[in-house]
């Protein structure tokens, strides 16, 4: 599993992410509330509300994608409040890793990646990879999913798995 | 990032759970309940309890370091029941991984896995890592993670995370 195979990860389950949106509509909708009242949902009163958890999963995949391709990260500002909003922040996001090819990984596992709350220091490439990038983005990624499944939305784990490159025989 | 790698950071995982554990115990204690309550803890009535968090998440790493070097997994039957019993659990994954060495794993991204859930399909050895395993044990860990925040052990993203191996200046 090299750098690309998991950006190319994150990208897959912010898709599988839109899908349990399309859920969590449905569920609104049949229930007759407002989905946008799931966008400030949240399970504990001092841990990030769905929008947030959103917003975290996709800086995530996006400040992977940057640190190690070393391309410039955009600013996505965290200003989102509604499903609306946050399916655009999740295309933003989408589209910038697509700008991040195999070939601009190549020799990541050695960068040196040094993000801001390091204060100066680094952690070498592959190390940001495990013990940050994947870690955090399943977090967000699992408690986006883990509030909707609290708030009654019609969700399993397939739902959280998505597709898989399954062979025959 | 190779597989012995992803399968490290599984049983660091593990261990951070158990360091969640340690804080639900001591919230339990400060509140005088039965901190086993917490083991039966969900977040819907159709999702599994704390304790089935645990196993499942401990049969992802078990599973993926069995397929992917060929050593039969030992058999750890879901009978858990308390915060005692679900480190007994931990500590016997734990005891597996160990037994599973980098040069167990040489080739595993090509190796084909055929769980017994593909009904005789498999998946490339990597595709196996990439699409099941890693999703599956962080949502586990993740989950297992949100139920006790949910019901006010105070953890952080630093308990989630654990240590990291930064480089200085």
């Amino acid at each position: 599993m090299n750098h690309y195979d998991a950006i190319r990860l994150f990208a897959k389950m912010l898709k599988n992410l839109e899908q349990w949106m399309d859920k969590a509509e449905a569920h609104a909708k049949a229930k007759t509330f407002d989905v946008d009242v799931l966008a400030l949902a949240r399970l504990a009163p001092d841990q990030h509300s769905f929008a947030g958890q959103v917003q975290l999963g996709c800086d995530q995949a996006k400040f992977a994608a940057a640190y190690l391709s070393g391309k410039p990260a955009p600013s996505h500002p965290d200003t989102e409040k509604t499903f609306a909003e946050l399916r655009e922040r999740i295309h933003k996001c989408l589209g910038f890793l697509d700008t991040v090819h195999e070939k601009d990984l190549v020799g990541s596992e050695e960068r040196k990646v040094s993000p801001p709350w390091l204060g100066g220091n680094w952690l070498r490439g592959d190390d940001y990879m495990v013990h940050v990038a994947l870690p955090n983005f399943f977090f967000h990624a699992t408690t986006a999913y883990a509030i909707l499944r609290h708030n009654g939305v019609d969700l399993g784990k397939m739902d959280y798995v998505g597709s898989l490159p399954v062979k025959e025989g």
